[in-house]
């Protein structure tokens, strides 16, 4: 299935498909010599929008949830792709400690943390879940709608490593994006993979660093296809100081929006689209839809209204902004049953392993998706690699599509093992 | 589809699907462990033989062909386990010339090099074709029955190095198992990466150490999941001077195939199997399923019939038989549709990358199946990870199934790169 694009089938990204398809030896090989010097994150998942005349990642989440939404078919592919991370992490390893969110209440959570048990299971570990929730003293089990149940441990420190009763894993894997910052727990674990690093997570991590380096991927890449790096890359600015209680710091924010929108506004220009620029607003750290404003003028940002102020000051865990990424606005051409769609892509290690188009009835194309109202489409992306022939019209193929947005979360995922090295607190060690 | 077998669901073959599931992460990583001594063949392809009593490779192939028997819907892990492959070998690589049979008025054969270039170009490498056919002097475009074609070129060999005209490849990957010994463009290419490499060829490959080394990972195997070896390995032994077009070495196939069947009888009423015992004896070397014969009465073999002389006699590219593998007959008691099937497994690099049946309606349940009239049903291994739970009644899942046949056939192959370290002529430059 090939999503409707209201745009036409002659616009630049089907030229962009093309010219992707071409290259597709040459891509790959770009990705292995990146891989040669780079590590890739342990699991990704990156939000793709398609304007029709751009194409661009969003949001690259490395503690990514949702897994129980690719198809079944794609199992054999994560199990793959996880049996490959296992081998060059740890290959003796017989135990993986999964460390999840705690929102053990989100029945859809819980069905994402058992498709993670299954795959990491087949792939060859005993897996158990470690629990962050002190309150969860012994073994709890915790049923889902079809009956199952998963069961939560406590977790067992001793000095050196960190585990369950009668459970010493060798791998402890991170599916708790750390929003509220690093339990102690967590706090000098030497002996043992803790993956992702603490540094991955939303208690260090910035947007703006990951899209500052995936701004370098982009050019590296354009360069490759001998193309312009807009096509791919959202542009975007900072704001370090904002209290959206108090609105000090509106004055960096119209003045970048302002900046941001004139810049859009010559692309569009350059380009020939008659689009309406935007900017997307949102915290720097931090994750889980909220927080998130879309601004057409930068006078809205002058004074804020009430519903913006109480929907920006409190992201997930209860943070406080202060501070702010604005990025060029990627409104979203694809629609699934006359509904916003865009493509969400899954990555274990360096593969691809599926996807889904995140759907929201509810929601406008110059709008975040990932809110209530919104349900998932699975992406065929396991024919994925079975078609790409040049001889398809560009647009025309879900296979071909779907390539191409892989090639796009590839590349954001490339920009992630950028800024890991580039922000390691541990960096010195190895130098 | 899980073909009808004809023992009950309660034979030890079920017991032993139980007991491979119960084990599955030990397993895997028992077998993470071997591939960290040991490196797996570039790609392999492992005849399985389910006589519900017992379940054994009976053939491996290094230079498998018959890709095309796959289905579509498990490209996408080929695809993502040739990246392993190529990764590892040579990451840089961009091109891949691949060294087919010279059977090239076969269109099964040319369906298979079409897969073959497919899922490597899907890898991210150019793939060219150089023939081994020093007829072909230019580039000369073959075509197959869908209207498309593929193209073979004249190998061109410099002092260093192997290519086609323009074209430097870094992995040469042979599909020519060199049943008709080493040709000499393939000598002393030093620089280069070829794959399999020389002595994986027929010319220096021999069954009887292939199951020598099988008979050693099957007893490793069995100590890991306290059972019989047995259950999982033919029993086989050799001679190594016999003539069939004047019945030298009679006497040697005589006394070994009494002995054999004596080992068989008393295994059988071990386990209670009522079964008539019977062995097969093939050529040592060699492929394509000629020069086999099933034998129930070590009487069959004192005077040759015949039909036999002649059907033993000449092997594939007319070597003369001098050496015989005597190998425990398994029958197939698998059915799909009435007719005699068995499993055939593919895998490249150290991952299962599909499978099919290999049918044969005109054959019996103690004969060979890879003979004219044989057809191919795809198995659904793309599933194959996705299901093993353990509630699921033995033999009633195609899922669970078939992880256990990937999994006996990984033993084949953790065989073969015994064999292959064994037999290394420059083994002693890394000791």
């Amino acid at each position: 299935m090939v999503p409707h694009l209201i745009t036409a089938l002659t616009g630049p990204i089907n030229e962009l498909e093309q010219r992707i398809l071409e290259s597709l030896p040459a891509i790959e090989r770009w990705f292995r010599l990146e891989w040669m010097e780079h590590t890739p994150p342990f699991y990704t998942s990156v939000d793709v929008r398609n304007a029709g005349f751009k194409l661009a990642p969003v949001d690259t989440n490395l503690f990514p949830a949702g897994f129980h939404n690719l198809t079944v078919e794609m199992l054999p592919l994560a199990v793959q792709a996880a049996m490959a991370a296992i081998e060059k992490i740890c290959p003796e390893a017989k135990n993986l400690l999964l460390i999840p969110e705690l929102q053990t209440g989100n029945t859809f959570y819980l069905m994402n943390l058992q498709r993670l048990m299954q795959i990491f299971h087949q792939a060859g570990l005993n897996v158990r879940l470690g629990t962050l929730d002190e309150s969860v003293k012994a073994a709890t089990a915790v049923e889902l709608p079809d009956g199952s149940s998963i069961t939560l441990e406590p977790l067992l420190r001793t000095r050196g490593r960190l585990g369950l009763k009668h459970f010493d894993p060798c791998t402890i894997l991170l599916n708790n994006d750390l929003s509220g910052g690093v339990p102690r727990v967590l706090d000098n674990v030497h002996e043992q993979y803790l993956l992702p690093p603490l540094h991955a997570g939303w208690a260090t991590r910035r947007k703006t660093n990951h899209f500052a380096a995936y701004e370098e991927v982009a050019k590296k890449f354009a360069k490759l296809l001998g193309m312009d790096p807009w096509l791919i890359n959202p542009m975007f600015a900072r704001c370090g100081e904002v209290n959206f209680s108090d609105a000090r710091g509106t004055e960096c924010l119209q003045t970048n929006a302002e900046a941001l929108l004139a810049k859009i506004k010559r692309k569009y220009k350059e380009y020939g689209i008659s689009e309406k620029p935007f900017v997307i607003v949102k915290a720097d750290s931090g994750t889980y839809g909220m927080g998130i404003m879309t601004v057409r003028d930068p006078k809205d940002l002058a004074e804020f209204s009430p519903k913006a102020r109480s929907c920006m000051s409190v992201t997930k865990d209860g943070q406080q902004v202060s501070e702010v990424i604005l990025q060029e606005g990627v409104p979203t051409f694809e629609r699934v049953n006359d509904a916003v769609a865009e493509p969400v892509v899954y990555m274990i290690d360096r593969y691809v392993v599926g996807g889904f188009y995140r759907v929201n009835a509810g929601r406008g194309i110059d709008e975040n998706l990932n809110a209530p109202g919104a349900s998932f489409v699975p992406l065929a992306f396991a024919e994925a690699h079975q078609l790409p022939k040049p001889g398809v019209k560009p647009g025309a193929s879900a296979p071909n599509r779907f390539y191409m947005y892989g090639v796009i979360a590839r590349l954001a995922m490339v920009a992630a093992s950028y800024e890991l090295e580039a922000t390691d607190p541990n960096a010195e060690v190895y130098e």
